[in-house]
């Protein structure tokens, strides 16, 4: 039992926010079986990249909420092959504001509060990885679990998460890798996840004022419930798992390709691209944003480390950058 | 009267959306007033600028919308002084969307509408001036005048504006000279409207989850509709007239200024912080990118060409990135 902990410490960034007794005392709640997937997904997908930029290495935070949780920030800043690499891992919990709330139910969950406040529990693990080199595509996973206690004392519950990639050119190759390491992650729960849950990615990942998805798509999903805890909380363990084979093949792939500095700039307006979503319409970042308490620098790790903006830029027909514009526009199947 | 339209013509960036003629016959209606106005400060201000940035020209770009009116971009990219410097005239006018209704229902105004639909009329001059040197500051202008019909046909009709500096650094001198120039414009029409739009723009761009505001501010208002349209027409004028007196003399201060890359990294930090603002808080973007068939490019106009995030800065206590921030924290009174 000793020898187990110490395992777990080992594999783990820091000790997890619930504490390793605690977690593995209650150990059949899944509250606890989701806080230590998490953990073991951070320190998985950590080693995993620092193995890649040996020169670089995860600075390690972790942080308390002052109404309730906290969290584990690790971040790769500056490295060869990593311009901007961060997994986070959040546990909080405590009171629901009116306003998060409302962010809630447009989500279709509609939940009875007492005195406007309902008690929570959210915890997840998420992460951007923004590659120097423009041949290599940023990756951004997160995978989360929520319960909220209505006035009734009723527990609703629910999964959420995805894994997606944004590449600055488009390589059909790594495309269909990344989609086909997912779909068989999918396929293993029912056959009927990945169409639904790709759909539901580049449905989600759409910066509507540009008319273009962030990147070419991948799994996303929110408010699952069903068909049991046990079964999507398997469901998420397997996407979980697949985060480091999804990912980091392409990375080993690529990391070492030559670029122009015209490649360089257009992976700069691409990152742009991706704050306009982060900042404009992504629920993770707009629910952090609003609720109290939540650590700022932990949600906007998400942003690149550079980005840039050009007046009315364009790129020539039939140019590269066209040519994951089109896909960007057009949201294409990679696996069939 | 030939005469005098050439010399309109001579001082306007392009011809105006509504046409010189028509502008003219309707000389004394309120709308053809502020069109010249708006359309006399984009000559006044791009003249302003270009005179300091020999190198560079502004490229015009008129453009239409599909659902009535138009505007005239004027951008500046990459010069020697400024980074990117764009002034914006808009006319547009149309049916107001249900949720552009809400936007403009939440800052106060109760309009009734026929089948969800409001027909308006929006007209304004709005510009972002981001220069290269970390000594120069980022200014902001921005003049506009609404126009809604109710459903009863009784017509609402307001002003808002404002013009801000975000400074990388702090410099006394330059925000007292900013603040009364500002006042002095405000003073002529009434000396309860500087300290009043001081701390509404104080108010207004804030980053709340930073806890700082923008810039070191400047005025900003919204919704004015007294004491009368003629009024706060001429207020209004008094602030486009200041834009120009207000910054040009602080950008010929110090666009010569030497500047270590470290300066430079601040000034992209804080642009990183200028685009949060933008994209997160402020109303007239977020109006925007909401608003069918507006220009996009216009819109987005207002962000730097290049911006940094980095994980956890904090610059040192007592350096001179330290005291901006204080400032920005905590505003200060400039002028008394």
């Amino acid at each position: 039992d000793e020898k187990e902990e110490e395992e777990l410490r080992r594999r783990f960034m820091a000790p997890p926010v619930s504490g390793l007794r605690e977690l593995r005392r209650r150990r059949r709640e899944l509250r606890s079986r989701m806080e230590l997937l998490i953990m073991e997904t951070q320190g998985e997908v950590c080693r995993a990249l620092a193995a890649l930029d040996p020169g670089a290495a995860f600075a390690v935070d972790t942080w308390e909420r002052k109404e309730g949780g906290g969290g584990i920030s690790c971040v790769l800043q500056d490295g060869e092959v990593f311009e901007k690499a961060g997994v986070n891992v959040s546990v909080v919990s405590g009171l629901l504001s009116e306003e998060a709330a409302r962010q809630m139910r447009s989500r279709g969950k509609s939940l009875k509060a007492k005195d406007g406040k309902l008690p929570f529990c959210a915890m997840g693990v998420s992460s951007v990885i923004h590659p120097k080199n423009p041949h290599v595509p940023t990756m951004h996973f997160n995978y989360r679990y929520f319960e909220i206690e209505e006035a009734d004392g009723t527990k609703q519950w629910w999964f959420g998460g995805g894994t997606d990639l944004t590449p600055t050119y488009l390589n059909e190759e790594d495309a269909v890798h990344f989609h086909k390491t997912l779909k068989e992650a999918c396929d293993k729960h029912d056959l009927k996840l990945y169409p639904k849950y790709k759909k539901w990615c580049d449905d989600y990942f759409y910066i509507k004022h540009r008319g273009e998805r962030r990147g070419i798509g991948g799994i996303f999903f929110d408010d699952v419930d069903s068909p049991s805890k046990e079964e999507v909380f398997q469901f998420v363990k397997s996407c979980a798992k697949a985060v480091v084979p999804c990912y980091v093949p392409i990375v080993k792939r690529h990391c070492h390709d030559s670029f122009t500095p015209e490649e360089k700039q257009w992976q700069q307006l691409r990152r742009g691209r991706y704050v306009e979503f982060n900042l404009v319409y992504d629920r993770g970042t707009k629910f952090g944003l609003l609720t109290p308490g939540s650590r700022i620098e932990s949600i906007l790790m998400s942003l690149p480390l550079t980005a840039r903006w050009e007046y009315m830029h364009t790129p020539p027909e039939s140019s590269k950058e066209a040519e994951i514009l089109e896909v960007l526009r057009n949201p294409k199947d990679w696996v069939h």
